[in-house]
């Protein structure tokens, strides 16, 4: 069981701030204070089926850097219980390297996740409503983007019917993780900018034309209510007594990938270090972390960290890992693209082979990267020491941020620029329905908003079953949707699905 | 703030079998022991649009009786979001009759219901899937009775279409509060029986017509994770102090309507009286209480405390008090079907009428039953005292519990005895699908079991515009659900909807 | 094939008024004259399985007239192809008693019925199309009553979805012999009234609440189009040579049941006999017939045929035709309502045993009323003389129709006498969303129209299992619908469709 | 109206052989013989909202021919209701060169568009019975490929849900003039090959993944009883009185666009120049003319005429008529890939300038094609003289067909020549979903046969809105069907609709 006053010890805050919540997590009762640590992004090589370790990793740095007399803290994504019962199982960390009662973590936690489908599910009832009592905003039913959403893999309620025997329409489900309502509280400074992107979110028009506003349906006071809690940063610990800031979990996949602003900003003015990860591959939540989380908050990273195992550098090369290093080779030119120092961390398995781990370092003497090997699955911070060092030693002088592209630049050069330089495609194609609802967006004032991709995890480019470094790929974007609350559009690449399903046998079958 | 070691101490618990949610509510980590103590049931006449203070009343009842010293205790129901943002507002007391923190238990509370509404809905995601991927299970979509869960008045959820693009078919939500993982939660005695009802959960039929169960589904494991601390009570306090069991939430016009048998148990078994309420009047709540909740659980209520305001009687006799008090007739007669003592509370309001009060208590007398005034709303402890002494005074002889029908009897049998006993109606009429379903469920073993009836709580009949005590009605049964994990049959009658609407004007919009 | 000159003769018009349409029918291109023939409705007991073979005694009675030198015809109604497909199979008659070229009767015949399906269907998509353009005409897309039509017993078309993607809204096909359209069609008494009647169809609201009518939509002069030719009574012949009307094909399960006002009374200008048919028993067909047909026509029926076979009374006794005969007895009755006189006749099977015979000549002593066999499938019109005879003498004095019910007599009031009187009813039970309906029916004028019930014809009750005579049974209503161009309003009991399924072993497959 | 004796006599058919429809149209029952006659197809540039008058200069072309003495007839396309009561209105010629009683050919004419639509929705509606009943055949729901048909421009009914209360499923209607069954009425040589080609029509697979045809249906038989007329070709006259078949009428932006094989063939074996139509411009019912058509069947065109106006010229040319002629040019260099001779008609106006008409014939002689003006709408057979004589020059010399691919080059590379030689496109863009459906359709055996192009009308590429000759486009395809019976796989383009919708202000309601 969590120790309350260790812990307030640990961070420096007073017990009064900390509100527990079951026996292993608490909130903290206070606002971020200014940023005074330094961020270490943690991000992958596109990752292969049992994923690269990233997790675990960051946990295992934070409590190697604090083994080292720092003070550092881990920051982390709440895991989402779709992925849990389907494919993906836990997410928090493993081996050595894992939260306190990673069960729980898992498993509803302090309830944010609930709050948030509650607060964007509120909203869509709100619509609906309006629609059945035919009310004087006179909301055109086709025009309604605003989806349900669910933390469920239930491919079911993709696309479904609503409103049989009353005002009858089509709309969806979405993943908690890519609601709206996530991004905001993920990517807002704090309780008014949360209720300040509420209020803009748009969830259709009028029959004239005009947009329709979460202001407008009257659902802003009350979402507030329900996201009350959830705005306000989870603790807990690592196993080796490392604070954890676990909170907020959009997806990287289908939607920006990072945990909340205002819990990295805690963190950061709460200790020296915050490691902290981006989803899936660099080109996805490495990407996202920079143009979209890093330009509206206070705090970048000062330093990336690419996690690879030789076990996928094998499956990207197709059994060969000279074969394989071209997708490592991939990410490490998307990170520089931001100007930022980069580190290669070998998550060490057990039966790796030495000559796959020199093919590994051979490859960063050729990249001018370091490579370090980190075993914090089998040894806790023991086993990241020597990574802690060789990250500590990059960040020495500051390197500024250079962003990928301007938000003044057109939105379809901002895809182009996204699309070539981090995923490698020689094009962008688009749908006329996807052109189409770029326009609308745009309409919306989405020529000033950065784009967010959603695009499978599995490649860097929009086929998934695509290894290594495709050559001489489109990424085709099939649907566009505007976000006015997040303050982002989003790019649907390929077959990507915001609402995962299960597979023939979940995991919940074995529980 | 509550006092964990206060609450431990009144209840007599160790410090370490409270869990705390935040700061306003724990979970009991202690499984139920014997009961001992006295159980008050609270239910009401006909409720009119503000309702009739039931829980005001149980909550002051509760205090009154510790303030003369009683080990005493109050048994709650949760209250859902639904309501919440609908019409109904707070279920958490009022005045000075309340809980602490009222808005925390109106608001996600401990995250009971979201976890019963995850484990619905994985059952559904799984049972969807296994038609998605055409598992040898061959379950025919058509036969599929297992809805998704929410807890939010989304009329546009009540009957959709899922699975377009892929297997499609026709489903509906239902509210939170109407789930039979809800059901099962209330009534089943401890963790092994909330199993093994979840594992006898048919959700629809093979191709061959034989049931497919939640066990075959392979759903059971993964909902016990999911419900395992949606299992513990919920504690906090009223504002005066007195411990309240807060748990499960069923509502009594579309479920059965009590908080949970273990947390009444585990009242029981920890104070001398304890009070607890029966959702909307007596003739949902009450008799679904005894005929329901009493047959298999440990314990009955010694005693019926049935609430009026003067307001609902003058509304149900259309202006005239004298025209109204025969719909208190009816729940009076209702409640002595059951073979235990009466009494009438009044719950007062400022604007009372003294000739109104008058009326009352004339009614009393020619009816046999004690007539008390209670005005916890403004008083507290101090406004219920008389009715304590009165209950006190009423139990003094056990007075053996008498069901309104036998197990035994046939299902058409026993929901006549219901429409007839408890609602004054002349006959049942059954659609020829009800009639249908109804045989689908005897198949199922329904003839075994009680029935539990949706019905319109604003009447005795089945229209809710049928205020008084209506003459010359038939109960139309329009659908027939069968419940083998909760162990009833549901009859549904007339217009009821297992997921409420939201009004013209919602309370979300005041927000 | 027929020949046009002595058909023309025949009938004494003009070749050219008469249009070929194949090798085996003709339209009269010349308007009704004055009636002066005589009408004989036949009509049956409530038929079993495979038809009292109305058709084909009325082939053969009007052979028979004309065999001994009366002016006959024969006026039938059109056959439909989804029951041709499915259960049915062919509706021109059978044996010697049929029209020539039965199969071009069957299939598409004129084209009339895909002509009527035409015109609903373009009324249909031009509702639709105001929705999807969002016309001044606003209307509530909930409010659409108007369904789709075709004649295809397609049980998948009963209840759709429509619009995906766009206007999404939840309506039905019913078969085109339940179509509005076929009913105007069929109840006109001119092209002028046919134009009148469209323009009064009602199709739904506004969104204010008022009603939109088809002219409303515009769209009745292209109906009209679709329908000139339509108008027009189709001709052909017996195999003896018999002229026959064979126009109009309205179901009497679901619609009025009878050939086209306008057919019958060009039949009667023309003839001085005209043998026509009420669909299935006279309980459906019959009622309809004189309550809503000759209503507003100008003719009316001198004398009722009931046709029964041996095999089915014995069948509605169960083995024991004495205990079928009440079936008779009560289509006897329900027959002399309308001041009629009666002729049972007994279409002659080979296999008849000589006591069953006997049996039901003693009923008809015991009820006075004549009983005849006939064997015209057989012997053709000499099998039908003693029909002939017996019918010409039953009609020499003239019987004023007596109505079951007023137009002044309320909605409910209608339904129950027709109830009572014709199905033995006790009484008739109401959906809530059936009374609902039939008060927006009300509001549009129907408390001055006749009702037309839409039952099974397997029963006189609306349970098409029980047999002979049901004693208490209650005819529960299920849906009214308002038709305001064909002038009546629909009550469907039961679990009738008005699209009907096919058998698992369609007679299309053994084509 | 028509006289038989005399078209009879025209054609030299015996007068038993017609079958009249009214009074306007016969069916012609015979065989059709060995082809003797030249045919000459019209077809014309991408044509713009009035069209380019194809209809009428075809039947103006052969009066002209018949005027000279020659034995000339007309083969047309059966136009649709749908255009009819939308924006196309009639499609029997106009002004002196028109068919005779042009409404009726408009409206119902034989019939034959009901026939094909009964056949094709039987055959459906034996689907859904197949899943109803759950039979043995044991049909994927999903995998039901075959959608349902009708005449009538119902946007709604493109995307449906069907089966509510039964086997839901996702499915819709195409225009008659797009079912299978029209194109293979319309593709048949013989009345066995209609029934060979029906047998094979996949609708489906089975659960085991296998494909379910018409025949495993069992609807085979019943579609030929339904197709038995409609087999058969119509015939009318012009004004002039010159014979015309009028069969089949596949619309050739959404199927293959020509009349039927088996009029044509009738047509050949009868005249000896046969004067046909390919719907559209060159580019889609030119190229499917030849490439389709004339691959089966036993002729070819030996000259093709492409129709232009000058007011459409310039609209190509936005405003000038130097910049439009690039559209014209286009088709020339299409049609001459089939190494067919060429002829320019200009349909002339009354408004026509005449520095137009000499741009015109400037660029004709540029090309080396001869431009014809033709006056047939002002002044029949006499406006038409001269291109009469042009088109008899032009075929001194048979120039034998070239197709534009070899049925044995692969399905992309077959698509990727229509685009780059008649579309003039740079690529051919797919979805992933057609991408899959292209690979089921090879499973289907698709790789062995010509690909039907569905591309909207109004453009030579994808999109409506590029007029002229657009230069650097793709060809974006969204879907393919697989059509085994009419033996060629569908690529649907851009937004194409298989079934048209209504215009604000459709025709039909000034009516």
């Amino acid at each position: 069981m969590l120790r309350l006053d260790r812990l307030a010890g640990e961070l420096g805050v007073s017990l009064d701030a900390l509100i527990p919540f079951g026996r292993d997590a608490v909130k903290l009762a206070a606002a971020p204070g200014t940023p005074r640590g330094r961020c270490i992004l943690v991000s992958s090589i596109t990752p292969t089926a049992g994923g690269e370790g990233k997790t675990t990793l960051a946990i295992g740095l934070a409590d190697a850097l604090r083994a080292t007399g720092e003070r550092a803290v881990v920051a982390l994504r709440q895991p989402s219980l779709g992925p849990f019962f389907g494919i993906k199982g836990g997410g928090a960390g493993a081996g050595r390297a894992a939260l306190t009662a990673a069960e729980r973590v898992d498993v509803h936690f302090t309830g944010d996740l609930y709050a948030i489908a509650a607060a964007h599910n509120l909203l869509a009832a709100m619509i609906d409503n309006h629609l059945h009592h035919a009310t004087e905003l006179a909301i055109d039913p086709r025009s309604i983007t605003w989806p349900r959403a669910i933390d469920m893999n239930d491919r079911a309620l993709r696309r479904i019917v609503v409103g049989l025997g009353d005002v009858v329409r089509e709309t969806g489900f979405v993943a908690t993780a890519a609601s709206e309502v996530m991004a905001v509280l993920a990517l807002a400074r704090d309780r008014e900018d949360v209720e300040a992107r509420l209020a803009r979110i748009v969830v259709g028009a009028r029959r004239d034309g005009s947009p329709v506003t979460a202001r407008d349906i009257g659902a802003v006071g009350a979402m507030m209510v329900l996201l009350a809690d959830a705005m306000l940063p989870n603790l807990t610990t690592t196993l080796e007594g490392t604070p954890a800031f676990v909170h907020a979990g959009p997806f990287a996949d289908i939607a920006h990938g990072s945990s909340s602003a205002i819990a990295t900003q805690s963190a950061l003015s709460l200790a020296d270090w915050v490691v902290t990860e981006a989803g899936f591959g660099f080109d996805l939540g490495g990407e996202k972390f920079f143009d979209i989380v890093c330009r509206s908050a206070a705090f970048d990273a000062a330093v990336v960290v690419l996690v690879c195992t030789v076990r996928s550098l094998i499956e990207h090369g197709d059994g060969a890992i000279d074969r394989g290093v071209p997708n490592l080779a991939a990410h490490v030119a998307a990170a520089r693209c931001f100007g930022k120092p980069v580190v290669i961390a070998v998550n060490r398995h057990a039966d790796d082979r030495s000559e796959d781990l020199r093919a590994i370092e051979r490859f960063g003497v050729q990249l001018d990267v370091p490579v370090v090997e980190s075993d914090a699955f089998a040894r806790g911070a023991a086993g990241s020491l020597a990574l802690a060092r060789t990250v500590i030693d990059q960040v020495r002088e500051p390197a500024p941020l250079r962003f990928l592209y301007q938000l003044t630049d057109s939105p379809r050069h901002k895809l182009l620029a996204i699309a070539t330089r981090m995923y490698g495609a020689r094009d962008v194609s688009w749908t006329v329905e996807a052109s189409r609802q770029l326009d609308a967006a745009v309409a919306l004032g989405a020529d000033g908003w950065p784009v967010c991709v959603a695009k499978t995890p599995r490649s860097l480019s929009d086929d998934p079953h695509r290894r290594g470094r495709p050559a001489d790929h489109v990424l085709g974007i099939r649907e566009v949707r505007a976000a006015a609350g997040a303050g982002y559009w989003l790019a649907i690449a390929g077959h990507t699905e915001l609402l995962p399903g299960l597979p023939r046998h979940p995991r919940a079958e074995a529980m």
